[in-house]
């Protein structure tokens, strides 16, 4: 006897079956969607420093990594460091960049829209001025930062726009930057 | 004969001599403060991509790392990945306390205060009511984000604050996360 059994939907890599069962399980159960993501970091010296990166909280539940991922951070010679890691500015554009393309990705995937192949470049611009505490008028941070996607997929030239646009339209870390977000920083004794 | 030989002021770490060497070439030649990062990422089906992090611009040149710095992105499985590696909002944690650290670091060693050691945790809060489009009221980055510092110094506790709100004062991730930074998207085909 033969039985029918259903595929799962996978379109951009994304099982969007499962995709859609977690906004019918957020539907019913609201609080699951509330998520608390957390890192440990530890300096090394000088421009040196690495993350932790473990639990979080998510889906009700609390999670933890198997291994727990390190991340590390150091500075280029002509900021003082060993450039032994990418700088924290490149990270931010790292976590900018992954946070628009998956998202974009995952979206598309919910509309049905197939995406064959992506890449991007990004670049910020900083004016060591703030940071330096030489210039009250320059801001410490980006003065701004600009993504360019290249996209392959079955679609006319206006319709990559609006593809690319459902990264910037969701991402939880181009809202964040875009937008801001408030930060507290405390001190406690060792 | 002898001949004396000036050493450099180590704090922290952080070369002070080139530090103040810096900020005078800077005063010298304003144009050098000008920097440009820049990374490159490619997406890897489904929730994963990776960044190379090469090349920048800065004190008036083109510079670029002899074996080019990858970092990868995925989401855990409530999140519809493989989880291979930290997903992009913890790595915009990452971003935060790293430049955080670090110019805390600088800054206190500029002033000639000497830091121990340096731990911190951070935690940030989103709901996924936001990014799954399910409540225009929500947003879809971080609600907030805490940052716990554990300062050893030699310092009394008040002075440990100051220490810490150095970094949230000249951090650049730190001012562009806090302020928000236009960021522009745009697509091309490949």
């Amino acid at each position: 006897m033969v039985t029918a059994q259903k595929v799962p939907a996978i379109i951009n890599g994304v099982n969007v079956d499962d995709l859609f069962t977690t906004i019918d399980a957020v539907k019913a159960t609201p609080s699951i969607a509330k998520f608390r993501f957390r890192i440990h970091n530890q300096w090394q010296g000088a421009s040196r420093n690495h993350s932790t990166v473990d639990s979080y909280e998510g889906a009700g539940q609390q999670h933890s990594r198997t291994t727990p991922f390190v991340l590390e951070a150091d500075e280029p010679p002509v900021l003082l460091g060993k450039d032994s890691a990418a700088n924290p500015v490149e990270y931010l554009l790292h976590a900018l960049v992954s946070c628009l393309t998956t998202s974009m990705v995952y979206h598309a995937a919910a509309r049905g829209i197939q995406i064959d192949e992506v890449e991007s470049s990004l670049e910020g611009d900083i004016d060591l001025h703030g940071f330096l505490d030489l210039d009250q008028n320059v801001r410490k941070g980006y003065q701004g930062i600009r993504v360019t996607f290249k996209i392959k997929a079955d679609a006319p030239d206006e319709r990559l726009q609006e593809i690319a646009q459902l990264g910037a339209r969701f991402s939880p870390v181009f809202d964040s930057l875009t937008k801001g977000v408030p930060v507290s920083v405390k001190a406690e004794r060792f």
